[in-house]
Parts: structure tokens; sequence; C-alpha cells
């Protein structure tokens, strides 16, 4: 095993709590057998090859010359990388947009996996919505995470095919103590406050899905999660020509050091109370207070996004902003409302256009040799 | 200056046989102003700018807060990440598609900046081809090069906008003998007989432009060059299902060693004449054969391409394939020959379609403090 590989088994799967990598690639599919046999023989295949690609390993074996090569080859030279694979299910993989049982799953459908409600200010296309399945990759070097998805899309033909995939250049996620907090493409330090991989019991509380509390999780999904992404457009042309003082009271932190505008540094708890000129020094709209778990019910996200660059608008910008991530351990309670009150009260909003969405249910790691990623799901109905 | 940064101030622009870096952002952009002095302002302010980014450095000056920020913050706690930016003019700078002399400066069109002859086989998309300024960012991390053309773009404001931009995630070449071969998107070793920087002789003939040589370059392109790109598709899924012995023969190497079908390793001349079953053991039609020299009057490209991946097709498949990059010291000589070539005979080519399409002239470096990149250009005309 190369030495900069992560282990595949664990009660969790990889990619979540695992120090966040710098690059992306994530793909969501479409699946298109109709048969419950085959798509648990895909979740075998993608087991299986998934060992081998954290191991920094060709996926498959080798062939004679007269066959295609089963690995495509580009990662060949490359090492493991830091790989991670995240594997998930949305809801239109159990009920389609008529409400149809697709495999006789639907009496395993997890009550979290809820479409999101409509949000005032969504201007979400289809072609980054929504997804029967998905795959995140992470890993230090991109042409690792594409060569994963690639490999991983291949070994599904004939089951599923990409509905959408996104390329992150850079992540704006710490999720553990040991990183810098890296920046995001309004220049600002993103995820100082974010879930750590340091602390499990906050974890536990705000990530694991686990079938004893109220969301009411079927087994299946005991030690899994719920993965939320949107594609969020940020319209970096206005922000730059926004004023700095402005830009500090739109997110609440200063630019330079990330330190909240009440004071102090970087890692310093913001006080919301202290009084500024005309009202409080951290503005009432302000992203950081909107999104603290203190004005949430103390709910807290892992956040885990990159920064996306897909080149140009058509009229004359950079077609760039932010592919947001998020792990919960019930979207309904941890997402929903927090994204409702950004797009609605933060004042960072109207530098945004979400234009992507999607919710999954993110199923538990293999924790044993021989067995597969969702085996939970089909135990009894095949 | 930061440990990891290259000079600005040089004989040639950075970033043609600087070792290839990792990463890229290249930036095709339209000219908005009529004016030649805005024109040249550019050139200068631009100028100003590179040298600070490749520094590692913040653009500008530090602002109050009353003030938008000069630089766009991304990349403040980055290194400078080997940045390298280079600099080109398109032919619809100088002449618009009417024949139109835009700027009076059509006297010193460079007679090699010609526009390509339709190619048989092109598939060529607006969105992906020509341009009249273009920008190439190569850096270590991504998230530097996108700093460096979005702020170089902000700059541009009034002047000049996006016309098309391309990141990619993984060089397809080397440029320096200290470097190991990568590998495109078909999972073969790439440019393994490219120029390096080793070799200052052959650059001197084959890439650098010189008002002496038979291109009748105008004395401001002396030491420049000329850059062609083109947006190449790679159809991955028919490829992934091509027998290896297939791919092996389309590509003239072996794909694990990159080795000659003739034999030896991969550094070893292909043997053209040895003979196999049914005709030379390397195939008439083999990319190796119809690119190598021996078959091309000597020419020689610097190749500086880039592995690219920009979502989904929309029909289920990834959109992937290479962003191709060369310099050269004459299109017309180093370049439309070999495309020709390529396009027509070579069996890749079935697997490929040509996207986007562009050439420019690169003004040579600036050697001194105080003077601006493509100042001769303007020289006595303003």
């Amino acid at each position: 095993m190369a030495s900069d590989s992560y282990p595949f088994l664990g009660q969790h799967q990889s990619g979540i709590v695992t120090p966040a990598q710098d690059r992306l690639h994530f793909v969501a599919l479409t699946v298109k057998t109709e048969s419950l046999a085959e798509l648990r023989s895909l979740f075998e295949d993608w087991t299986a090859a998934a060992q081998q690609l954290m191991a920094g390993q060709p996926v498959g074996e080798e062939k004679s010359l007269a066959a295609p090569p089963d690995d495509t080859g580009e990662a060949l030279d490359l090492s493991a990388s830091h790989l991670t694979l995240t594997f998930g299910l949305g809801r239109s993989l159990f009920v389609d947009s008529e409400g149809k049982d697709r495999f006789g799953l639907a009496d395993r459908l997890p009550p979290a996996l809820e479409d999101l409600p409509t949000m005032s200010g969504d201007m979400l296309e289809a072609a980054w919505t929504g997804g029967d399945l998905c795959i995140q990759a992470c890993a230090d070097d991109p042409q690792v995470a594409v060569h994963a998805i690639r490999n991983l899309v291949r070994i599904a033909a004939g089951r599923a095919v990409v509905a959408w995939s996104q390329l992150g250049f850079g992540r704006t996620s710490s999720t553990s103590s040991a990183q810098v907090t890296p920046r995001n493409l309004f220049g600002f330090k993103d995820g100082t406050a974010n879930l750590k991989v340091e602390e499990p019991e906050l974890l536990a509380k705000h990530v694991w899905a686990s079938a004893d509390n109220s969301a009411g999780n079927p087994a299946w999904m005991e030690g899994g999660s719920y993965c939320a992404t949107r594609k969020i457009r940020m319209l970096i042309e206005p922000w730059d020509r926004a004023p700095l003082r402005e830009q500090e009271n739109i997110m609440g932190r200063t630019k330079k050091e990330g330190a909240p505008l009440s004071g102090g540094g970087e890692f310093d708890a913001p006080d919301f109370e202290m009084k500024g000129r005309g009202g409080p020094i951290i503005p009432v709209d302000s992203h950081v207070r909107l999104m603290h778990p203190a004005q949430n019910e103390g709910v807290q996200m892992l956040r885990r996004g990159y920064n996306y660059t897909d080149g140009s608008d058509g009229l004359g910008h950079l077609d760039a902003g932010l592919f947001f991530i998020a792990y919960v351990c019930d979207p309904r309670t941890h997402f929903v409302p927090l994204l409702r009150t950004m797009m609605k009260s933060d004042a960072l909003s109207e530098y945004l256009r979400h234009v992507g969405s999607a919710v999954f249910a993110i199923p538990p790691g293999v924790s044993e040799e021989g067995d597969f990623i969702a085996s939970g799901l089909f135990e009894g109905k095949i």
C-alpha cells in the first residue's frame, strides 16, 4: 500500500472527516438499469475498484494485448495522493418523479432524504442538480481524482451514466485543526469554525446518521451521513468593485486575518453584542452571524467545499464560484434552515447565484473485507 | 522574492521553456477599447502586475477600507508556486474580420501570424476559438494560476474582456530533461521526444522568432515565439473499449513504458523500418511516426499541453481531453503541416474532436526594469 494512501475499510466512508485534500472531482450519475441485481452488482464492483484506487493501484487486473485494459492508465506513474472516495444515493434512486418505487427499495428510503424545498433566489439548472448516485473523489493530485471518477464511471457502463460532474481546484474548508484555513474566491478565509475530525462528540451529534436519533434512519444508514451540494456561482466582478469595508461587513470578518470584526484573532469567538457605529459591529445581515451555531439552535455542518472555475460565462467574465459540500446527520434540521436563512437574509447573497443543488444519503463505511458499500440497503431484498 | 518564484525579467517571456508546471489557467481576451494609448497602457499595467504576481506578492498596493482592494485576496497565504505568465497577441488585434486596421498596427502584423487554414475534421466552436490577446498562467498550485488570471482580467476592465478560458489539471509534456514524462487521458506517456530547455540550439532553430530568419518577423518580435492552441476533446469511452494492441498500434508506443514498438526503452529512437507482421512494426498511420521530425522535414515543436475535464457533455459522458499548446518559431512551417497530417492521416484522429483553435504572437521578454511587454510594437506609433 502506498505511503500516501488512506485505508478503505472503516466504520465511516473516507472523504468525510478525512483532512480535506486540495483537489476534487465530483460526479452525479443517472441509473439506467431497472434491475435490482445489477444495481447491487454496481456497488460490489465499485467497492472492489475503490479499494484498488485508494491504495494507488490500477483497477482490475492485467489483461492480454487482445483486450481493452481494465485501467485507463493516466495515473500509472502517480502515487495514491491521499485519494478518498465517497459514494452516495439520491432520493430519485428510490422513487422517481411520479412517485414510482423504482427498485422495490422505497420502504428503505431514509425520511431525511427529502427533496430540498425551493428557496427564494434559486436559479437552479438541471445540468447541475440532482442525481441518482454520486461519487466524491478528493486527492492531493487532481489527475488522480479524475482518473478515479473516470474509471468508476467506466465500470458503471450499462448500469449508470454521468448526469453532471464538477472539478474543484482548491479546498475552501479545513476538516482538521492541523490544516491551514483556505480562502474562497471572495478572498476570505472560509470554514474557520468548521467541524473538525478532532471533535468526535460533535461529529456524532451533527454529522453521523444513527438509527436511534430523531431522523428515523433505516438500519442500513447507521454510521452513514447526508451530503448536500450547492453549485454557487460567485459574481466576482461586482464583488471586486466593493470597498474593503463593505466586503468585511458582509462577511463579518477581516479579510487579511479572518478575525471577527469584534476583535481578536481568526479563532477567537465573535462577539455579536459588541456595538459599533449605528448598530452591532458584526452586522445583523453578516454571513458569520447568520450562519453561526448560536443563531441556529446550535446546529453545525461539516463543510467540505471547493473553489471552481468553469471557463467563461460567454458574457466577458470568468465563470467561477464555490462548489459547496456539507455533510450532516439530517438535512432537514442541519441544512435546510441554514440555507433558507442564507438565501433570504445574508448580505452575501447579493453576490451569489445558486445554480446547482443535490442531496445524497451516504451509507456507512465498509468495515469488513468481502462486504460492499450500501450492502445493508439490499439485505433481504434480493 | 519567494523561494519558489521565477524571475520576471529575461530575454524571453516565462512559461515557454520553463519546466512545465503541473497546472494551467489559459485565457483569451477580446479587446474593447479602440484607443492605441489604452492598449499600450494595458500592457504597461499587466507588466507591473505580472512582476508582483510572479514574485508571490499581491497585485497593486494596500488601500484604505473605503476602497476596493487592489488584490482579490484568494492567494494571500499561498506561495509564488513557480507561477509563470505568458502574454500573446492574436491576428484579430491587428486587423478585424473585414480587414480593417484596428489600431494602425497592421504594418507591424507578423506575416507568420496567419489564420489557420480550415482542416478536414475541424469541429471548431466559436466559444473556444481565436482571441485578440491571450495570457497563459502556469503554476504548481492551480489557485495561484486562477488568481493571476482573475486579477489580470480585472486590470483589463474597460479595455478587454474574457473571450474564453481553460483550466488544465495535469501537464502532458515535459520541457526539461529533469522532468518525468506525464500521461495524457488516453493513458499514454506524452511528449517523450519534446524539445527541452537543455537544448538551446534546437530552441533557437524551432521555437524563438528572430528578425533574420525566413519568417519575415518584424523587429518587435525578435526573441519572441508563436503559440498555437487546440482544444481537443478526447472520446475516452470508445478509446477505453479498444484492445491494448490497437491502442499501442495507434500511438506507436507501448502503454506502460512508452517505448517505441520497435523496442528499447522510452527514450530510444523509434526504428520506422523494422518489419512486423503484415507491415512495419510501427504502423504507417501511428501517431509517433506521423508526428516524428524524421517525417516532417526535421521540424520540431515545443509542446506544453494540459489534460482538462470540463464536466459532462450532457450525453452521459465526461467532457475531457487535451488542451494542446505548442510554441514554435513559425506556425506556417512548424505547426500547420503537422496539424494537417495529423487530422488527415493519423489513426488517433478517430478518437479526437478538435473543438477550439487559436494562434498568438508571443512578444519577447522584458529585459530591463521599466520596459513593458510588447513595447516594441508601440514604438514610434504613439
